[in-house]
C-alpha cells in the first residue's frame, strides 16, 4: 500500500536538505564549542573553505543557488527538544552531563551565524565570520554539503537502477573492508567520516554496517545525531582548531611557546580519563613532546593525524618511556588517511604495546573511488579552517608540510619559534 | 511514517509464498497448455522433479514441512480476473486473442492437481499425475519453489547488512555483465529464467535493470506475471515435451518417427510468424533437420538448446540452404546454458549470417556464484520433465547425451528409430 500522507508530505519539501539536524555534526566539535564558551567566548573568528584539490572546480559542479539553499536551510535549524534532552541527560565517555547547564542553555537558543560566499574562478570563496563558539559550528555541515552536492551533481545523470548498481558496488567494497577488518578481533574502530562523507544516508548506512559486521570492534561514531538514532557511543576529543587559535592570539613568542600546552591546561580542567587525548602535531609533535610538561605525559592518550604514523606513534613510546609513564596503558589514536590496509598494518605493529584505536574517516563514509567514470564521485582533500582570530592569522605546521596553513612569513616564525626543522612531504589524498 | 495497515497485513501472512500466482510461470507453457488443451486433452502423463546435481542434497537443505507448505499454497491459487483480462486481451506476437476463449474458461476454473512428495535418501521424489493439460502447469512453479527455498535456507542464518551486500553483490555482478552486453547495440536478449532463478523478487530485479541498460536489446521477459506487472513482451514458443509426449504416444516405431514432425504439424495450424520456432533437438538435430519435411523450412527460425551451440547453428544454417531458403532471413534462438561471454562470441559469429536471438536462463536470473561460503547459493541442475505418458515411459535424446533421459531400452530404442549415432557429452552446469 502507498501510503499517501508519506509520499505528499515528502513532496512539500522545496529541497533535500543535506544537513537536517544541529548535531549532525562531530563529537568534539560539541565538546570543544563548550570549552570555547567558557574560556574564549568573545575570540573573533574566521572559518574558511579551502579546496586542497586544484582539479575538482567546485564551481563548475555545483549551482550557486543550490548550495545557498542548503546553507539557509542549515541556518534555520535551531536544536530540538529531543536532542537537547539526549546532550543533557546522555552518558558520554562515562560521564553524566557532560555538557553543563550554562552551556546547553546558550546552544539551545544558537542558529547559525550569517556566510559570506563569493565564487572565485572554479571555486568557491566561502567565509564565516563572528564569535568562535558560534562560527565553529560552520565547519563540519559546510563541509559534508560540499561534499555532498559535488555528489549530487554526478548522481543527478544516472538511472535509477545505475544508481542501485552504484550503491551496490559502494557496499560491497565497504564490506570487504569490514571482512578484512574483522580478522582482528582486538581491533577498535570509530566512524570519523562526517565532514567528507558521500551524504548523510551512506554515513548511516556504513555505520550500521560496521555494527554488524565488526561488532564489539566497532566503537562508535563522531557523528552526535547518528549516535543518537543508533543508540551508540558518540566519539571525540578534540582538535587543532584550538591550538590555532589560542596560538593566533599569542602576544609575543613566549607567549605563543606556550599556547599549545595552555590549550591542553584548560581542557585538563573540564575533562578526564579518555578525554584526555593529546593532539601533538599541530605545531610538531617532536617538539611538542619535547618541550612538554610533565603532567601531559599522565594523559590516557595521543591522537597520530599527520606525518607518518608509525614514525608518530614511536614517538609516542619513547616519549612515554622517558617520562616514567608505561606506554602499555596508553592510547595511541590513529585518525590520519586510514584504509584497512593500513588500520591491519598499524594494529598489527602497536598492538601489545601501547592500546591502539582507529579514528576511519573518508575512506570509511566515501570510498566512491572507481565507482564511476572520470572517477566523479572519489573524496577529495576539502577543509574548512579557523584562518584567522581576533584580526591575526592562524598557523598550522602539523607533521607534514604539505597540510601546513598561514602567511609564509608568520609560518617561517612559528617555525622558529617551536623548533620545527626539515619535515618529510606525504601527498594528502583524502 | 510507518503504513500500519501494511506492516499489519504482511504479519498475517502464515507463509511467505514463493509463487502467487498462476501466471508466474513461462509463457510457453500457456502455449503448449493450450495446444495440449486442444489436440491431446485426454492423455494421462506423470511429471518429475530431476535433481541432476547429486551434490546439492535437497532434502537435508529444506525442510519437507515448508516445502508442502509452499505447493500447497500453488493449489489454492487461481487465475485473478486482471490476470485472465490481460491473457485474453494482450496482444502477443502481435497477435490479438492469442488464447481462445474455450481454453480461457477451462483455464479460468483451474486449480492445479495434488502432487506426491516423498523423501528418498537425501533427496526429495516429487511426481505429479493426471491430465496433461493440468499436470504440466507444475513444472515451472514446483522449480521455482525448491530452487527459493534452498536460497533460503542459505539466507536465513545471515545478518541485515550481510543480506544487502550479498544482494548488493549479486547486483554489481549482473550489471557487470549488461555493461559487457551493451558494447554490442544489435543484440537481442530475452530473459528465460523463470524456472531456476534465485527468487522471484530477484528475478523482477534482474528483468528491470536489463530494461534500464539494454533499452531495445531487452526484448522481453518468458515470465507471464513480470510481463504483465512490467508491461513488456511474454517471449517463448514450444519445448521438448511436447515431441517426449507425442513419442511415447506413438503405437510402433513408424509413428514414433512421425512423432516429431506431427506436434509441429499441430503447432502450425495455430501459430504463425515468430512463434513458428522449431526445436530440433529432442532427438538429435541432425537426423531432424534431413529427414524434416519441406513445410518446415519454411518456418521463421529455429532455437539452439543442447550440445555445441556453434556446430547447431551451423548445421541449421546448411539445412536452409540445401532447402532453398536464406539464411539471413532466418532467426536462430541460442538458449542452452548462456553466459555473457558466450552471447557475445555467438553473436559476434552469427550477426548477418542470421537473425541472432538469446534466451538467457539461470545465469541471468540466479548467478550467485562464488557470493557465499562453499558456494551454496550456486544454481544447480534441477528440471521437472515428462516422464511417462499413457502409461509409457517418455525419451530425451538432445545433442549431449548428458541430458538423455528414459529407460535405458527406450533411449536404444529410440537412437536407432531416429538414426542417433555417437554424441559428445558436454557438462552440464545449470
Amino acid at each position: 500500500m502507498v501510503d499517501i500522507a508519506t509520499r505528499v508530505w515528502n513532496h512539500k519539501w522545496k529541497i533535500d536538505p543535506i544537513v537536517r539536524s544541529l548535531i549532525d555534526t562531530d563529537f568534539y566539535k560539541l565538546l570543544m564549542c563548550q570549552s570555547v564558551f567558557r574560556n574564549r567566548p568573545d575570540t573573533h573568528v574566521t572559518f574558511s573553505l579551502i579546496n586542497r584539490s586544484d582539479n575538482v572546480p567546485l564551481a563548475r559542479l555545483i549551482d550557486e543557488g543550490e548550495l545557498r539553499e542548503q546553507l539557509d536551510h542549515i541556518r534555520s535549524l535551531s536544536l530540538t527538544r529531543g536532542e537537547s534532552t539526549w546532550l543533557r541527560g546522555n552518558t558520554f565517555y562515562g560521564k553524566r552531563q557532560m555538557f553543563r547547564p550554562d552551556f546547553m542553555g546558550w546552544f539551545e537558543g544558537l542558529r547559525l551565524p550569517p556566510y559570506h560566499l563569493e565564487r572565485v574562478g572554479d571555486q568557491y570563496e566561502l567565509t564565516f565570520e563572528g564569535a568562535w563558539p558560534e562560527v565553529m559550528l560552520w565547519e563540519i555541515p559546510a563541509l559534508a554539503v560540499l561534499m555532498e552536492l559535488r555528489g549530487r551533481a554526478v548522481l543527478n545523470r544516472m538511472g535509477r537502477f545505475e544508481l542501485q548498481v552504484l550503491y551496490a558496488r559502494a557496499m560491497t567494497k565497504l564490506w570487504e573492508k569490514v571482512e578484512r577488518l574483522r580478522t582482528e578481533s582486538g581491533i577498535r574502530i570509530a566512524d570519523f567520516g562526517t565532514r567528507r562523507r558521500h551524504s548523510f544516508l551512506w554515513q548511516d548506512w556504513c555505520v550500521q554496517a560496521m555494527l554488524e559486521g565488526l561488532g564489539s570492534s566497532f566503537v562508535g561514531t563522531s557523528n552526535c545525531l547518528i549516535a543518537k538514532n543508533r543508540d551508540l557511543e558518540a566519539i571525540g576529543t578534540n582538535a587543532h582548531e584550538l591550538p590555532m587559535v589560542y596560538a593566533a592570539l599569542a602576544q609575543d613568542d613566549a607567549e605563543l611557546a606556550r599556547a599549545p600546552y595552555d590549550v591542553l591546561a584548560d581542557w585538563q580542567d573540564e575533562h578526564s580519563g579518555n578525554l584526555r587525548i593529546i593532539l601533538p602535531d599541530t605545531y610538531g609533535t617532536e617538539g611538542f613532546l619535547a618541550r612538554a610538561p610533565d603532567w601531559l605525559a599522565g594523559w590516557t592518550g595521543i591522537r597520530i593525524d599527520s606525518g607518518d604514523p608509525v614514525a608518530g606513534a614511536e614517538t609516542a613510546i619513547r616519549w612515554w618511556q622517558e617520562r616514567g609513564e608505561d606506554p602499555k596503558t596508553k592510547l595511541v589514536i590513529f585518525s590520519d588517511g586510514l584504509d584497512e590496509d593500513r588500520i591491519l598494518q598499524l594494529y598489527r605493529q602497536f598492538a601489545g604495546r601501547v592500546r591502539v584505536s582507529f579514528g576511519w574517516g573518508t575512506l570509511l563514509t566515501n570510498d566512491f573511488r572507481g565507482l564511476v567514470d572520470g572517477d566523479r564521485l572519489a573524496p577529495f582533500s576539502l577543509v574548512c579552517k579557523a584562518i584567522a582570530a581576533d584580526g591575526r592569522p592562524t598557523v598550522k605546521l602539523s607533521d607534514n608540510p604539505n597540510k601546513a596553513m598561514g602567511p609564509v612569513d608568520e609560518i617561517a616564525r612559528y617555525k622558529q619559534v617551536f623548533g620545527v626543522g626539515a619535515q618529510t612531504a606525504i601527498d594528502i589524498e583524502v
